[in-house]
């Protein structure tokens, strides 16, 4: 990658595969742009925390893994060599539409003619359970939260909590090379994809599956780190011991916009409201997509932060060129990258 | 393909990009479809005008060409064995919103709950040069409106006419192989991405290709089909012929909205308006995705095609299930089709 440039067009803070694609779409309409991460590699959710989960909805590319999609999205900004800040957060925001000034927590600070904001779910980490001892167990790995190598769970007794869609993939995925997997979750009811929950029955009934329920985790067993039980307890407070080696909670992410908050645009909980055909929130200049990006009607789909990356990058355009009008051509009239 | 019912959730009206990914959505939310399209084939612009030409705008398909884009949108709605309609103009809509019946230009009927138009730039066609006796040439294949084989250039006298990004892109692309190649256009300046204009200037600096500008198409000469010469006059009328084996006039395309016209909902030229967040239409029920349609601020991008037919899928949801909430689920927890 090229050294960072301390001015540019387009800043784009968070470089997930909205940022990376908005990138793409700066790229071909000639505006320079840098990517910024806190992160030290691009990716964001897609490569931190599924890098082997097949995604099945993006258009074109059936059940490709999150890493895939990511080295995908890296190939095609390949020819712009784009400039990227990784592990820098972006702490301050000041200036104007056509005028603004980021500064990091490293320090750095770049100039930019126009903002975008692809955060994803923000600063995002695993809803972690309050269990005494906790952190020893994640030392060592015996509590992990995402699943990055399925190898490593091969042969072994496994603990899986949760009710939602994370817990259920992941118990259907990994029961096969498991010595043993419990799926402890507080209620009855799974909440999946129908095919997913018909795949849950069919396993518990082949006995690959301990289903655990109505049960809530209790308490972990183990010495320096090690693992040796997890215990869960009903909702009468009667206990019952799981000998395990690891344990997988899946209780949803907890999300935070962190410092974007505190930059003066309208925020909603963790996420930042727009206008649907630019993409650009209440402060001029400042264009926010993908999941950290709402409007009526939003759909959480990648896919979505796609089109809203090319929908802001052509908002942006006359920001950056003022005197010229954009000819905008098809997809298929586009030409390649020199 | 399985045989098509006589009635269905959702009908796709059009197989391009934007209806094939609709009925993938469709099926994903387990809303039974069927595409209907006049052509003989799933693809339309794609598989039917550029099938060998990349596109590079499609996110995580890097320089994918027209037909492998078909191929993979098909490969992801294959596991579902979606019924088409094909060589079907639909001509007739009645009904309502949960109650439609289409009828076609084969007399088949079909009732559907709700219509998804993904009709492109509808049936298109391609702007012919007014030149005598052109047919007996376009039905030898001595004037041709696309290119759906490269290879069948080579060797060739070609004369290529228009000055927009087909002119361009196919005469880049086929001076290498070609005998002789003109690229004839009435203005001086050609309109393409700015790397294309620079590579056609090195393609004349060397020789490769002939510009005759500013010039239009005047006769075409030759007995039975045959082509021999194509005579270009200039501003004045001053002729001057040009020996080819075979002419491709890029003129764009000749759009018309069809029978769609007529069945009561708003449309402005070829397009219809659409609300942004559904893609409903003014006819409650009928949704229309891509090409066809349109909103302030829509770009023509088959990405946006993508995402509108994801956004029509899901608006349709309640239609077809008034009774039940549809929970949401992000891209990456999505099941595996069955």
């Amino acid at each position: 990658m090229t050294d960072t440039p301390a001015e540019t067009d387009v800043a784009i803070i968070g470089a997930g595969p909205a940022g990376l694609f908005a990138a793409f779409q700066c790229a071909m309409l000639r505006l320079n742009c840098v990517l910024i991460d806190v992160l030290p590699e691009v990716g964001g959710q897609c490569a931190a925390l599924y890098p082997e989960k097949p995604i099945y909805d993006i258009p074109a590319c059936p059940a490709v893994e999150g890493a895939q999609l990511i080295a995908r999205l890296e190939e095609q900004i390949a020819p712009f060599n784009i400039p990227r800040l990784l592990k820098h957060r972006v702490e301050s925001l000041e200036g104007h539409r056509g005028n603004f000034t980021l500064g990091t927590n490293q320090g750095t600070t770049l100039k930019a003619k126009a903002i975008i904001i692809a955060a994803g779910a923000g600063a995002f980490g695993p809803n972690r359970p309050p269990l005494e001892g906790l952190e020893a167990f994640e030392d060592t790995g015996a509590v992990q939260y995402y699943v990055r190598r399925k190898a490593d769970f091969a042969g072994r007794r496994i603990v899986i909590a949760g009710g939602g869609d994370s817990a259920l993939d992941w118990a259907l995925s990994l029961k096969d090379n498991a010595e043993k997997l419990y799926l402890v979750h507080r209620r009855d009811r799974f909440r999946g994809a129908p095919e997913s929950l018909r795949q849950l029955d069919e396993a518990v009934a082949a006995g690959q599956i301990e289903k655990v329920v109505p049960y809530q985790l209790h308490a972990l067993h183990g010495q320096n780190g090690a693992l040796e039980g997890v215990e869960v307890a009903d909702l009468d407070g009667a206990t019952r011991m799981l000998e395990a080696d690891v344990l997988l909670p899946f209780f949803g992410l907890a999300t935070d916009l962190g410092p974007v908050a505190r930059w003066g645009m309208d925020t909603m909980r963790s996420t930042i409201p727009v206008t649907p055909s630019s993409c650009e929130t209440s402060l001029p200049g400042v264009f926010a997509v993908g999941d950290v990006a709402t409007y009526p009607g939003k759909l959480k789909l990648i896919l979505q932060g796609f089109s809203e990356a090319a929908m802001a990058a052509h908002a942006i355009y006359p920001i950056v060129n003022p005197d010229q009008a954009l000819h905008f051509e098809y997809s298929t009239s586009k030409g390649v990258p020199a």
